[in-house]
C-alpha cells in the first residue's frame, strides 16, 4: 500500500500532464527492467504496453452547482426482513439501525448536508457546490453505498440483540441531479410522501391480518382500491387504532440534520498564576448530526433550517 | 415494504408506456385523496406533483457487447491497516477477508465471469452480453461495493481472531468497459503487473526495516529509483531471502473463477421396490467459485481456462 | 421516406415495449419472407437479427430544468477568411452571414429564447423547460448545426455579392447545460468579454500592420503583453482612432431575441352587411428575431428583457 | 480570430494544470485591467470570474477501440421533397446530391473508412483506433452533419438544374458506438435491409398510383400486410416491372469506400544533364473515395475489402 500510493500519485501526475516526457521515460526504464527480472516469461511485456487501459475510463463528473443526490435501497428486503424476524408492519430496531448507518455515512464522507429515509431506503444530499473527489459520480456514490453497507453489518448487534445477522445484506445506489431548490425540495417530498401512503397502507393491511385474522390475500384483496378514509376507518372502527397516534417515525420517516451542540471539554491549561497547568472546562460550538421525524414537505422545517438550501451551505 | 413493490410496479409501468391515462387517472385520485387526509397541511399537494422529479434520473446503461468491470479500492486503507495492526509487508488474515468477501460477491450477484484481487482492491468482471438490472452501471458498481463492505464486516472476525474490528471500513467503486477480449486481458494484466511491482518494493522495504533496522525514510531513501535486480539483490544478499520463494498469493494476488465440481449428495427416493423410500448417494456437478494465485499475464492461464473469454460465456 | 416512418414508427413501439411478443412476431414473419425473396443469397438473415443494433445507441438527454447551450465555432476559418478575402480586422459581411444564418436557426427550431455572436462563433440557447425532441443533446447540436451550415451557403450571395464561395465550409457544436440563471448570463457575458478582449487587439494589430506597416510578428511582438490602456494609447495616438467610436457590432457582438411586432395583414372577411366578403385590415402582433449589438454583461438588458430568464419563458 | 486562437491556448493550458499560478496571474491582471478601461461600467468584473462556465462542459469522449457511427438523417423531407419535386419513388438527382455530400464529408474529415447512404440518410463510420479530436462525440458529430449540410446547399445547383434550392434544409445527427466487428456489420446491413424493403414498398406504391391510377389511401389499403412475393407480383403482372432490374442504387444503396488509384502527374524535375529541368510524368498511387451499389450484408464485399475492418485501418 505503501509503494502504490507512491506510484499512484506519480502516474496520475503522469496522466494529468500528458505523460510528460520525463515522468513516463524514468517510469517506463523502471517498469521494463522490473519485470524483465520477475516475470521472465514475458520479457517484452512492459507495463506501459498495459496502462494503456486506464484511458477506457469514463469521466462522470456530475454538472456543477446541481445538488447531487445518492439514493440506497435495499436488496431483496422483503425476504432479509422474513428471515430476520423483523416486525410488521414497521420494525424499529431496523429503522433505528438504518439510520445509524446513514449517521455514520454523514459523518465519514463530507458535503452532505441532509439525508431522509424510510423503510430500506436512504437519500442523501451533497450540497451544490461540493467538490468532493472532483464531483465524480461514482465516488459519491459508491462512498455512501459502501459506508453505509459497512456499518449496517457493524452496528446490526447494537439494535438487534436476540436476532443474529445471517449474512451480509446489499444495497443497491443510484446518483440523481437537481439543479433547483425546489426540485430538490420536491424530491425530498416524493420520498416523503412515499412513506405516508406505503405505511398507512402497510398498517392497515397488518392489522387486519395480525389482529383481524384475515390471510394476506384477505386482506389485500380488502384494500383494493379502498381511499386513505377507507383505511382510517378499518384502523379506527375495526381496530381502536387511531393512526395520526402512531408514532412519527413510522410515520413521517427520519431526516438527518447538522446541528451547532455546546460541547463542555475538561482542558488543562497553563497560566501565568498556574504554570504547573490547571483542568479548566472550555465550552465550544461542535456540529452533529441529528435525527428528526418532522414533515419536510411544507415550508415550516425549511424555514426554521434555511441553511440547508442556503447558496453556501 | 409490501406496498411499495406493488405501487413501484405501478408507477415503473406508468413511467414506460408514457404515463397512460388510465393508470395515472387512478393513480392520482388514489394519491390526492390519501394526501388530502393525511397531510392536511399540504391540502393542494398531490403526490404526482412530486413524481416529476423520476425524470431527473440519467440513463446509465453500459454499452452492449462490452465487458464490464467494476473494481473497488479500500477507502484510507493506510491507515485502516495501521490501526488494525496489519502485518507487513502483507497481512495473510486481510488478503484471506478480501477474498472471501470477494467470493460472496461472485456468488451473490450475477453474471460474473472473473475478479482478481491485490491488496486493498478487487476487480469484478461481468461477462460480455450480461443483461442484468438492464446493464445500468450504476447497479453494477453499487451492488458489488454494497455486498462486498457489508460481507468484508460479516467475515472479519473469523480471518481476525484476535484483532476487534474497529470501524466499519469504506471502498470506492468506478465501472469501465472494454470492447475486446484483449483490451479485458490487458486490463487484468495491468493489475497484476501492479501486484508484482509493489510488492517486490513493499518486501524490501519492509525487510530494510523489520531486520535491517533501517527507519522508513532511510529505506525509502535507498530503494529510490533501484532496479528490480537491486532490490532482489538486498534482499537476497543482507537477508538471505529468495523473493521467488516468497508465497504466490502475495507475488501473484488472487483469481476468483468458476469451476464446475462433483459432489455427492444423500437424497430420498421412491422407487417401487422402496416405496417408503430410500437413501440413495446422488452425484452431482455444480459450479463453485475457487481461489487461484497464478500468472494471469501470459496465455496458459486463458489456454486452460477458454471458457471465461468464450463468446457465450 | 414514406413506408420508412411507418416502420420508424412501428419499430419505435416496439422497441418501447421491449420487443412485445406479438408485434414483433408479426415484424419478423413480414420481414423474413420480405428478405427471403429479395436477397436471396441470404436466406437465413432476417431483419429482426440486425435490428438489435438499435440497443447500443446511448440515451443522451439533457438533464431537466437547465438551460441547454449550443455553441457552434467556424472549422479552420483563419484560412477560410484569407481564401475569401475577408477584412481585417473584422468583416462586416460575414458577420451579417452569420447573423442571418442564426436568425434561420431560431426560426426554424423550437425553444430557442436568445442567441449571442461573435467572430466565427454563435451561442444558441433552448429554454430550461424546452422538451424539444425529448431534450436529446444530439438532436439541439445537430439541428443547430446543421441549419446554420446550410443557411451559410444558401445566403453567402446575399452577402457577398462579389465573392463567390469557393467550397462548402464547416463548424463545430458543443453542447452545455447550465443549472440557474446565474450561470447563463455568466456564460454570455465570458462569450461578450471574449469579444471585446479579441477586438481591441485584433483592431490594434491590423492598424499596426494595415496603417502602421508593420509585418505580422512586429505587431504581434509590439502587442506582446501590451495592457488595454496601451492599445488604447497606440490606436489613438499613431492611427487617430478612437476605439469606442468603433461600431458596436464589432465591439459588442451581436444579441438575437424574439421581438413583439405589430403588423397590419389585408384579409378578406365575411360580415352580414358584407355577404361576399370584403377587405379589411387586421392588426395583430406576431413575434420576430431582431438582431442587438448591446452590452449582455451588465444588468440593464436583462431588466429590459426580463421574460428572457422567467422561468416560463 | 488571430488572438482568440493564442488566447485559447492559453487558457487551455491554464485549464490542464490546474489553473497554475502563474499562468493564472498573467491572465487575470492582463483581463481585469482590460476590462478596467473598455468595460468601465463592469469595473469589478473580471474575466476570470465568468471562465468558471467552462467547467460545465461535459466530457464525451467515446469509448476507445469502437467503431464510431455517425447516422444522419434528412429534417421534414417528406415535405421537402414535395416543395422540390422529388421525383417518386427514387429521385436521382437527390440521391446523387447525398452522395456527393458524404463525398466531402469523408474527404474533410479524418477517419472515415466507409459510408452508407439509402433515401435522406447517410451513415459514417470512423475507425476504431481514431483519435480525432480526442474520440469527442460532439466533433464527431457536429463536423459531419456542418460538412454535410454545407455541401448539399454548396453541390444543389450541380444535380438540380431545373430546380432551385427554396430554402436551406436541415439534417439531425447521432453517434452510436460498435465494439466488435460483426456488430458493425450488421449496423450496415440493419441500414441496406431498410432500403431494401423500403424501395421494394415504394416502387410497388408509386406505380399503384402513378401508373394504376390509385389514390394514395387506396394504395396503401391495398400493400397494408402484404408480402414481398406479393408485391413483386404485382410490379411484374400489373405494370410488367421486373423489381429485380430496376437499378441497384435504388435497391442496394450507395457504399462510400478508399480506392487507390494510379495517377499520372507531370513533374518538372532537375538532373545533372538537364540542370534548366525537363518535363517528365511521374505515376503515384493516391487514395480517392468511390461509390458502391452493392450488396454489404454478404460476406463477399468484406472479404474483398478486408482492409476496411482490419484492426490497423
Amino acid at each position: 500500500m505503501l509503494y502504490k500510493t507512491y506510484l499512484n500519485r506519480l502516474s496520475k501526475a503522469a496522466l494529468t500532464v500528458g505523460f510528460s516526457t520525463c515522468s513516463r521515460a524514468t517510469n517506463e526504464a523502471f517498469l521494463c527492467e522490473m519485470l524483465h527480472v520477475h516475470a521472465q516469461s514475458h520479457k517484452t511485456m512492459a507495463k506501459t504496453k498495459f496502462e494503456y487501459v486506464r484511458q477506457f475510463e469514463a469521466d462522470d463528473t456530475c454538472l456543477q452547482n446541481c445538488w447531487v443526490v445518492v439514493r440506497l435501497d435495499g436488496r431483496n428486503f422483503h425476504k432479509f426482513a422474513n428471515l430476520h424476524d423483523f416486525r410488521k408492519p414497521n420494525d424499529e430496531r431496523a429503522l433505528r439501525l438504518m439510520t445509524r448507518s446513514a449517521l455514520t455515512v454523514m459523518e465519514e464522507l463530507n458535503d452532505i448536508v441532509i439525508a431522509y429515509g424510510q423503510s430500506d431506503e436512504y437519500s442523501f444530499v451533497f450540497k451544490k457546490k461540493s467538490n468532493w473527489f472532483k464531483r465524480r459520480a461514482s465516488k459519491f456514490m459508491s462512498h455512501v453505498v459502501s459506508q453505509f453497507s459497512s456499518s449496517f453489518v457493524f452496528y446490526w448487534k447494537d439494535y438487534f440483540k436476540d436476532q443474529a445477522l445471517l449474512f451480509p445484506p446489499g444495497f443497491d445506489g443510484r446518483v440523481i441531479l437537481y439543479p433547483s431548490n425546489q426540485n430538490l425540495r420536491d424530491y425530498l417530498s416524493w420520498r416523503q410522501a412515499d412513506c405516508h401512503i406505503n405505511n398507512l397502507y402497510n398498517t392497515t393491511f397488518w392489522a387486519l391480518v395480525q389482529q383481524g385474522g384475515l390471510t394476506n390475500s384477505e386482506a389485500e384483496e380488502k384494500l383494493k382500491g379502498s381511499l386513505a378514509g377507507e383505511k382510517n376507518d378499518i384502523l379506527f372502527l375495526e381496530f381502536n387504532i387511531n393512526y395520526n397516534k402512531e408514532p412519527e417515525m413510522y410515520r413521517k420517516g427520519t431526516v438527518l440534520i447538522w446541528h451547532k451542540v455546546d460541547e463542555s471539554v475538561d482542558k488543562k491549561v497553563i497560566t501565568p498564576d498556574a504554570p504547573e497547568g490547571k483542568n479548566v472546562v472550555v465550552k465550544r460550538i461542535r456540529k452533529k448530526v441529528l435525527p428528526f421525524h418532522v414533515d419536510i414537505i411544507g415550508d415550516k422545517f425549511w424555514e426554521e433550517h434555511s441553511e440547508i438550501l442556503a447558496d453556501d451551505s
